[in-house]
């Protein structure tokens, strides 16, 4: 019987639960740890663990895989508390939306008998909490994988191994870039959700402004009901890449005011352009999505079992695709820092 | 039988034509106009209007109603060019976004014997065009309604009439306060998903960024999508308060800049509060629109006829009710500017 603990019981690490536990792995037991005991009951009931283990330390001994699903700044003091009862050769993961620091605070605290891989889910919804968990909140989404420098291959594998059990599509990438590129597309929209939200409740017309408010600001301002807990981490963890990007959007935003007080010509243009940008994106997600599904279609299913799933001959020839084909774009192995 | 025209058969014109029918009004013929021919086919074929009418003039001609929905910039010249072949004591209506331009238009163009009653529903979607019509896009929403200075009382019962029969909740607005509020829950929500979308674009990593897009990027981007010619007309209509909005939000985003490089901790009690925030407006709306529901439950529909519902006598004292409440409120009536 091989344990994998899940350490924070709330929408992301749920949702990992409930995915596992749907796979119905053989000979594996999935362990889950919250500091809030309420969070642990409900995912009892909800099935997104086989039980739950009050203290932390006795949650993760004799552990084969580790996935820490807290908001960021969490990560570190787990880690901390984690590093002397972790058994050899166990594979550490998180889910955290920056990585610089996490890898980091990997290197720092977890002792060298253990390989820290770090991930990255692109997949979220507006409610948090395991009440609001999924089992197919990974389906079909991106998940970012960022080895630690040292990371065993081994523990590679079994990090994809799991991105694979959830119906994820593994992206490795650099931490630094990681960061740079979730800064854009997660976390400066998380700003402006919560910029849109304080700037127009400051307003001495509030309340009349929200009865207009309609569609389009419960949709532009959906990620300030995200977790302020996590919001803030985010931000603080990934300083440089939140503050790039806000200053790159005051600068689109004087753009636009210049284009909105001129005569209308060029704001018509940008709109169409940033319609067509959209409309590229969108089908850009569905045909890669189409394709990497059915890529993974003419692959047997391996999740009989989840260390099948790790060291079986089927993944470990999947997983070297993966990374030959990383490799071949010249990055060098896809855990490993690419050299510039 | 008694005509209503409605001139734009896109997704609002669509969606208002398919509840309209859906009413099954007695001796009421709706006809629709869209410059568009294959507008007008897919609008016959969704069974938004009874018939169309390729030729404009024609359209309106002995129109007890028209109902102007194209973009804001069109109003103006289809006002001009309808000016001439409306009937007596007809009631023009539009669903522009901005509104003091557009009385202005009407007070110019339109002949006196008209009444003008402009009007927007705070309904809309991602999509344009007739193929996304709905027969209950506006159902429970806000439906601003801002008629002229001369608009003749029972040409304000008639689109009260019209507003209850799509479902919707009227709310009589200043037209220079409906433009200010909208411009900010409306349109810099629009100008910051554009500028989301080109900020991003642009970058030299936007290949690897589109990969990591997820749904808070897709949901605060939606409205990069709407239609571009639409989205030019709000602004370039509604210039002064778009800009304000834009001036404000910059100042908002160089706020959280300035928490985000700070220890963290103002920031976090910021995320807290716009949670709240939302959290109260998500309450409100449902509490409102829960309100409105059971007052109107109360009321026999009145939807057998459409010009009963227009002249008739529960209709009437519905409408009075709703103008009584206003003026309570010491706001004079409802349609009148009010006096500060």
């Amino acid at each position: 019987m091989q344990k994998v603990t899940i350490i924070g019981l709330g929408l992301i690490g749920g949702s990992i639960g409930m995915a596992l536990k749907a796979a119905k792995l053989k000979d594996v037991e999935i362990v889950g740890h919250d500091k809030e005991p309420s969070a642990s009951s409900k995912a009892r009931k909800r099935g997104a663990v086989d039980k739950t283990e009050w203290n932390l330390l006795t949650s993760v001994s004799d552990a084969s895989m580790v996935i820490i699903a807290t908001p960021v700044l969490a990560i570190k003091e787990v880690m901390q508390q984690i590093a002397p009862k972790l058994s050899e050769g166990c594979t550490v993961t998180d889910t955290g939306s920056t990585k610089v620091n996490v890898l980091e605070w990997a290197k720092e605290y977890l002792p060298p008998s253990v390989s820290f891989v770090g991930g990255h889910p692109m997949a979220g919804k507006e409610e948090s909490g395991v009440e609001h968990a999924e089992v197919d909140l990974f389906r079909d989404r991106t998940y970012c994988v960022i080895p630690g420098k040292d990371a065993a291959s081994s523990a590679v594998k079994t990090v994809l191994g799991m991105v694979e059990t959830l119906g994820a599509k593994p992206f490795f990438l650099d931490p630094v870039e990681h960061d740079m590129f979730v800064a854009g597309v997660s976390h400066l929209p998380l700003v402006m959700s919560a910029a849109l939200v304080s700037a127009t409740a400051k307003s001495p017309a509030w309340n009349e402004m929200a009865r207009l408010a309609s569609s389009g600001y419960r949709d532009v301002s959906r990620l300030a009901s995200g977790n302020p807990e996590m919001n803030r981490d985010i931000c603080v963890t990934n300083r440089q890449g939140v503050i790039h990007w806000i200053d790159a959007m005051i600068q689109e935003l004087q753009d636009y005011r210049r284009l909105v007080s001129e005569c209308g010509e060029e704001l018509g243009k940008t709109f169409i352009s940033v319609w067509e940008t959209r409309e590229r994106w969108l089908k850009g997600v569905h045909e890669h999505l189409g394709a990497e599904a059915s890529a993974f279609a003419e692959i047997p299913k391996a999740s009989e079992s989840f260390t099948s799933m790790i060291i079986g001959d089927r993944l470990a020839r999947r997983s070297r695709s993966l990374m030959e084909a990383t490799e071949k774009k010249g990055e060098g192995k896809p855990w490993e820092t690419p050299k510039k």
